[in-house]
């Protein structure tokens, strides 16, 4: 291995490492759930030593953090500057009919990692908090630009609280709901409430 | 005290005090928080040595939860048997209306002894979850009643999840959301769902 000899070469390194080892444990996630994915086998995975890990995410917790927040960041970028519906130049309503679906398939999909980081980190409440804000400034947002009357602020906080982390794990993994049924539900939902000049 | 002479008259004297020993632990919870309740304050208020509460409720989570089930009988009673437009006779519609400005009124009022439950009793799911089941039987059937085309079980759900104990909480005493807003939002939501032959 080539010694890296500048400060911005040793940064791609290190970042790229950091891919590596999120790679690996997204990899070892999805084969086993979050709950059977260790330390020592994400180490293994990714060919390091298990205090490199330490070193890198502090602890088990750290490590699903790292992932949720990468996957957190990834699906901000697509709904914020990615193709429509979810990105900018479909109209609001079809944008909110996207967000939401991608919301429930993301959720139903990462239940497992998200179930995981619900019972273990506990206190990580901001990180959560950040992401719920994010959310509901997007909704709210496109509430308006869809012209919807009334509380657009309230609204968007009813319509989440039906596609959030909770109410869509307790129904899709808890009740056995498909997620295509869930998505229909959220449809219907903002097209009622989009409809201009409602009751 | 008289010495009771018949299973009839022990069983009476049984209900009477455990009713004495909720109504003392009502009060004082309404006073200072539930957190600030101890097994000991409440035996003091209702004249009784602490073993004996201890002997009727187990521990203090037994204690919050036999009030909490008190609490949602009387809910109960007051939705499916009470005068209208909550209890039955006025139309699918208003009944919804009413139950939903109920809920959000009664969580907000108790939300001190709720958190204190669900900090304190997390693992007593079945509990909370029966009660989930009742009102989701009873908005879908409302919702039903009311003419509501599409999957009124999701629609259910979606409603509830607005005005279930985890959305009021964050919305009221997180984000300081007053009480009549919040039931504003539902009665939209429940006029919008409503709307015979919707989009």
């Amino acid at each position: 291995m080539d010694a890296p000899d500048d400060t911005a070469t040793e940064r791609a390194d290190a970042a790229s490492n950091r891919a590596r080892l999120l790679d690996a444990a997204a990899r070892l996630i999805a084969e086993r759930g979050a709950e059977h994915v260790t330390m020592q086998s994400v180490a293994e995975a990714a060919g390091v030593g298990k205090g490199t890990l330490f070193r890198r995410f502090g602890d088990r917790a750290g490590l699903l953090l790292a992932l949720l927040g990468e996957a957190e960041a990834e699906f901000q970028e697509a709904y914020t500057e990615g193709p429509p519906p979810l990105g900018p130049g479909a109209p609001a309503g079809e944008r909110l009919e996207a967000f939401g679906c991608a919301l429930i398939e993301r959720v139903a999909a990462g239940a497992d990692l998200g179930a995981a980081l619900g019972r273990q980190v506990l206190h990580e409440r901001r990180q959560a908090s950040d992401t719920g804000r994010a959310f509901h400034r997007h909704v709210s947002t496109l509430l308006k630009e869809a012209g919807v009357d009334g509380d657009q602020d309230m609204l968007a906080h009813a319509l989440l609280a039906y596609a959030n982390f909770e109410t869509t794990d307790y129904l899709h993994v808890g009740c056995g709901v498909p997620v295509p049924r869930l998505q229909s539900t959220w449809v219907h939902l903002v097209r009622l409430v989009t409809q201009i000049g409602g009751p």
